[in-house]
Formats: C-alpha cells, sequence, structure tokens
C-alpha cells in the first residue's frame, strides 16, 4: 500500500504543464509498492504512471535508475519508460519530492506463483542480465553484504521482541555468510527485488518487469538467489523444487551459469534471505503503529534463511 | 488507502469469465476510499472498477445501492454503473466478499478545494436529488440521529483518551440537536458521504459523483448539511460562507429550498458534524495499531460541530 504523499490540483496541473502527454484524464493512487507513492495517471495520449521518490531511494541514484530503465526498454526489456518531458528531463520535482513519470505497462502480478510462472521468469531474469550489459553506469548494492553488519547492529537491541534469541541466530548466521561470501563471480546490474508483484503477466505470458529502485550492479546469481526466496517456497515455507528447477533451467539454457557460480547459489541464498530478514526486521521495529503500511514478518525469512543454511549442496536447488 | 481483500489470479479468472466485458489487461490496488476494496481493472474492452465489499456496508443493502446508481445513471447523474454479468447479476462472491464491477470515471477529485467547486457541487447535488426521486425502494440512513445515541455509549468510557471532557461536550450536543431535529422536512434519496474524494472534476467541470455505499432515504437538506461541513471549512476551521454561498445558491437554483429546509440548515450542519464526528471517534478508538488504513482525526469534526452550535441564523450560511 502506497501513497505518503498527496497530490494537489494545482501542483500536478503545473507538473502536467512541463510534458507533452495531453491533458488530464483521471489520476488514482495505486495501492502497491512498499518504498514509493505511485499513482495511475491517465491523460488523452494514454495510460502512465507517476511516481513519487519517498524514504529509502538516494536522489542522487535516481538518474541511474531511470538511465538503466532506458536502457533495458532500448534493449528489448519491457520494462517502465521514462517520460521525459519538454525540457527532455525525465526526473523533476513535485511536492517536495523528485518524481517522474513512466509509461505503463500492462498485465498482473501474480498473487499465487505457480510452476508456470517460473519458467518464463528464469528467461526474463536472463535476458534483463544480458540487456543490461551495455549500460555502462556502476551502482553499488546499498543492501549488499558490507550493509548487513550495520543494520544488524540497529536492530540487535530490540530484535528479541521479535523472536527470542533472533540477535544470536542472525549474528551467528551473518558471520557464517560473510566468511563464505563469494569473492568473485559474473556481475552486471541486477534487479535486486524481483518478487511477484515486480513481475506482470498476461494470457500466461511474462509482460514486464517494474520496480527498478533497488537495481545495482552485483553478482547475476544473486539476483537468481532473490528470485529462489521471492518464487520458490510455499506458503508453509517448503521449498518447491519443482519450481526452482524451472526457474533455474530456463535461466540456464539464455545464460549459462558457470560452475562457480552454481556451486554459490546456497550461500547467495542465504545472503538474499538474511537481506530481505534483516531491512523487514528493521522496518518491523521502527514502523510507527497507524503507519499507513502494511508490516510485512521478518519471521518469513528467517524460515527462509534456516532452509538455505542446511542447503548440502546447490544440486538442492534442482539444477 | 484501501485495499482489504487481495484477489488470487485463480479467483480473478473465474470472476471475470462470468462476464461478457473481455480479457484481462490489468489490474491494480488503489489507494483511495476506507470502507472497501478498489481495484482499477482493465480489459480489452475498456476500464472498470472492481470492489470488494468489506465492513460497515451490510450485504442486504448491496442491491439498493446498485439499483439507485442504475437509475441514477439511467436519469443523467454521472455515476459508476453496475456491469451485469451474462447471468444478468451484477452483485456476486469474489474472495468471500460480496464484489461488483462498474465502470470507470474519468476526472479527479480535489484534494484543496476552491470556490469555483462549489457551485458545479451545488447543481449536482440538487440534480441528484432530483433523479433518486422516481426510484421507489428506500433505504433508512443507519447513521442518522437514531445511531447517535447508542454510537455514543460505545465511545464513551474511552472519549476521554483523545480529548479531556470530550464524553461530556457530546453528550450535551447530541441532547440539544436531538431536541432540536426537525420532524418533518423534503425527503428522498441522499449520498449522504459527499466528501470531496467522492466528486470527480475534469477541466473545472464536474465530471461525476463515486461511492453510493452511505447513500439512504433521508432529509434532502441533511445531505446538503453533510456537503457544508465537507467543503466549506478551510484547513485552518474557518467557515468560509463564500464557499457555502456559491454551494446552496447554485443548489437553490435546481431545487429551491423551502423556508423550514432554510431554517433547519444549523441543526441539519450540526447532526452532519456530530454523525461524522461519532464514527471517527469510534474509529480511532477501535483501529488496531498497524491496520493499513489513516486514522481520521475526529477532532476536526468537533472543530466543526463548535462552529455549527455557535450558529444563530441560517443567513450565516450564506443563503
Amino acid at each position: 500500500m502506497a501513497v505518503y504523499t498527496d497530490v494537489s490540483d494545482d501542483a500536478l496541473s503545473s507538473f502536467l504543464a512541463e510534458y507533452r502527454i495531453g491533458s488530464l484524464v483521471a489520476f488514482r493512487g495505486i495501492a502497491e509498492g512498499v518504498e514509493n507513492s505511485n499513482f495511475s495517471l491517465r491523460t488523452t495520449q494514454g495510460d502512465y504512471i507517476l511516481t513519487l521518490y519517498e524514504r529509502r531511494v538516494d536522489p542522487a541514484d535516481l538518474p541511474w535508475f531511470l538511465g538503466l530503465m532506458r536502457h533495458l526498454a532500448a534493449h528489448g526489456i519491457s520494462c517502465p519508460l521514462p517520460v521525459a518531458g519538454a525540457d527532455g528531463q525525465a526526473l523533476r520535482l513535485l511536492c517536495g519530492r523528485h518524481a517522474a513519470i513512466t509509461t505503463f505497462l500492462p498485465g498482473v502480478w501474480p498473487r499465487r506463483v505457480q510452476q508456470a510462472h517460473c519458467r518464463p521468469l528464469g528467461e526474463a531474469v536472463a535476458r534483463l542480465h544480458l540487456a543490461g550489459a551495455g549500460f555502462a553506469p556502476r551502482r553499488p548494492n546499498a543492501l549488499g553484504p558490507a550493509a548487513w553488519p550495520p543494520l544488524m547492529d540497529r536492530c540487535r537491541p530490540r530484535a528479541g521482541e521479535v523472536q527470542e534469541g533472533l540477535a544470536d541466530e542472525l549474528d551467528a548466521a551473518i558471520a557464517r555468510i560473510l566468511a563464505a561470501w563469494p569473492a568473485t563471480l559474473p556481475a552486471g546490474h541486477i534487479h535486486a527485488d524481483l518478487f511477484p508483484d515486480n513481475v506482470f503477466f498476461l494470457e500466461g505470458k511474462l509482460s514486464g518487469l517494474i520496480d527498478f529502485y533497488f537495481a545495482c550492479t552485483d553478482l547475476y546469481a544473486y539476483d537468481i538467489a532473490v528470485c529462489l526466496n521471492a518464487w520458490c517456497f510455499e506458503p508453509d515455507f517448503s521449498f518447491n523444487v519443482t519450481k526452482a528447477r524451472a526457474f533455474l533451467s530456463s535461466y540456464d539454457a539464455i545464460r549459462p551459469l558457470g560452475p562457480a557460480e552454481r556451486e554459490a547459489l546456497p550461500v547467495l541464498s542465504q545472503g538474499a534471505a538474511l537481506r530481505f530478514l534483516l531491512t523487514r526486521l528493521f522496518d518491523w521495529l521502527n514502523t510507527p503503529p497507524g503507519a499507513m503500511v502494511t508490516r510485512k514478518s521478518p519471521l518469513e525469512y528467517l524460515r527462509r534463511l534456516r532452509f538455505h543454511l542446511g542447503v548440502k549442496d546447490f544440486r538442492d536447488y534442482g539444477i
């Protein structure tokens, strides 16, 4: 659920006057996304999404995100395309926030992941990685391994409020994961947040990817590990190896995974589970009561983390 | 912000299969409305709104609401038109909720009310009252004067948490308002919740009215009193008599207000302020922390109520 900033009529009119996309027909807040305020915007020329960038998005990163989206769209990836104003700029201010208009992407994200979603997902992630290769600017992963110990430091004093002994368990996991983290693996631009609500399907086909605001330059196989966490667990937290196999084999058919990438899948999956566990834990401990945000339980990722810590071999992921 | 129920892919597919409105193109939760879950739905045939009816809407009332909307749309009022399925029914079940698809209404609701909005609003309310006259079924106002004392009983024990002395002040106000409530005035179907977020404008013209789920059969002038509360106070709670005059005179030009209706405007406005104060107070005291709903302060309506209690004469409203 996300509309943190409401946009007044006057502000919207002035903002739209800077574009050449026709006149306003409809404007409604979208109850999806967590980090930013999103509005569906219809003009006499078509449909768009207006995003106001809120907390956690560093304004200095916005040109990189929009540049990556433009690059990907130009290289055959179906993703929102930033719309430039009459001045050629896609990024401007609205209600004190940085804001951009992007094209509207048809499709519906899967509320319940089916095996049939995982094969097109694998293809799309591989194509995304290949398409991103020509985009020169780099953005370090602000939520990568180096960020976990300081994030843990901020959560540790109150982690026990969520579950007794959680701090000790996470400290041990962080130590183990960081010690085993691969020093070198093929890297490039990754989405880093490819949860089902960021992947649209239309009549059984993947119609596009959205929400590139955690994208960064990091290990390709880490993006895969995020997807294993986000797409391959059942509601009871059992790991569905059939989904994982469909996802990994279709990825591998387009961008073959090297032996070192395969070997690293368990620790990368542990790290991906930990990353979402830590940010959810932080948010859980720091979301004021009454805030207009669904607090997502960090413990769902503890269950995933424990699974990955118990994996003996990358073959357990079905590849 | 309102999406209380998420709709799975399978459930949505089965639901849409009961309609003849083309195939799914896009589906997104709308971050507006408080009582129900609303989704913007695009199919190959056009745009629609899917509403899942949640708390506070009595399912037994739904046929009345949809019937009124159909009647109003057929009589020239721009409002959402319920879409019937292949079986002729507009109302069915989805995810354990009653649900209906309505047509999409272009327009944007005014985030900041200007004087220029008040004249078209007055016209639209008067036309709504006239157009509703031919719709025979009646629905009592479940949040009318008879509902206030029991609602107050449920709020009284903890009203002091919101403001010291609030219970005594409200008890006195209820007694005074009920004693002065008009016994007979012209009545018919009213919207009863015409806040700015339920009124769409497009290029300066009123383009439609939405959200008829508090509509009922009650005094026409009570609907006017709701609008005076919702549209004619400034952010500092001062009453803007210029807006009130624009609203009332344009209403009066289409459906002339009788002397008794004019005389009753102060007590009706007190009652309307009290009604929203009481339901907000109840929600404030009963919204669990972390719920995905913005808690609206009841005290905004205490300020309005005090203003109306201080009004000596209906002429203070600018008519």
